[in-house]
């Protein structure tokens, strides 16, 4: 019976190793192929994830980029919104100016024209709009349409005379100045 | 041996069966452990998955939003942009109109009144202004500031006369006219 067990044992033994192996192996193999379903469910989920948080921050992105694009418009429209309309009556305002220059007018009349040009003035004026500054010659402001002879007391490239004002809307130019240059 | 053989195989059929049994449930056990660890990890990925993707929803919808809300805005601020000067320059206007009313204008001082007076008119047309309709007493559009007696040819709440006129800019109204109706 000794001899019996013994070998028994042995048998046992050797059964139990090759269970424990097979056990470890059939583990091994499960845990693998369970890492590799759930490795790409896992996967796809978080690439979806990835994906979503990029069009996310892409899309949040943009969206601030509208809003300050508006807001920059909303602004520039504010700032020159009177434009045309300034452009528009810039031609009465040359109109009251030169009926100001006939002679015989009575001072009634001339009183009344004071009144609508001043009144017109500040109303560009409250816009933003103002008159070209004519202290010294600068093509981006200025159109010389005429020129004179420089001399000593003249240098060329002054202006001699203001044919027709300027105007410009905050740093916008609606019009230039029609001057005469010394040339 | 054919005894002990018989022993030896019976043995060996129960450890075989108790080997499987405990493969069986280790695997199991396993399993459920693999099974819990991975779908936690797929929950969350695919809870982060579904929340950027509302996130994005969201923002993107917002982002309409802002387009659609900054454009209607645009539109506003083009449709009213000359609104503020249009109306200061609204009693340029009248002063022009009551000059033309004076007696003993010389026929050049009129005419450049009437230029001025009908260049305005124009400029203000241009970006949508016109004068408010006086046809009938609307109180929406005019402001009675005189009322006189109604007769059998004249009923009550209608305009008897125009002091001062009224302008809108498109459908909005810059200023009431100024009327007497008859009470």
């Amino acid at each position: 019976m000794s001899e019996t067990k013994d070998k028994k044992d042995k048998l046992d033994e050797e059964i139990q190793k090759e269970a424990q192996e097979s056990l470890e192996e059939t583990v091994q193999e499960l845990e693998q192929e369970e890492a590799k379903a759930e490795k790409s469910e896992l996967d796809l989920a978080n690439e979806k994830a990835e994906e979503f948080e990029n069009k996310y921050l892409r899309a949040h992105a943009e969206m601030q980029n509208i809003q300050r694009r508006a807001n920059e418009e909303r602004q520039s429209l504010q700032r020159y919104r009177s434009q045309d309309l300034a452009k528009a009556i810039l031609p009465s305002l040359d109109n009251l100016e030169r009926a100001l220059q006939v002679e015989g007018l009575t001072d009634d009349v001339k009183k009344g024209i004071e009144m609508v040009q001043e009144s017109l003035v500040q109303a560009l004026k409250d816009e933003g709009v103002e008159e070209v500054a004519t202290e010294s010659f600068d093509p981006n402001l200025h159109m010389a349409v005429q020129t004179v002879s420089a001399d000593d007391d003249h240098p060329a490239d002054t202006i001699a005379q203001v044919l027709q004002k300027g105007y410009k809307l905050h740093e916008r130019l609606l019009r230039p100045a029609m001057v005469v240059v010394y040339n």
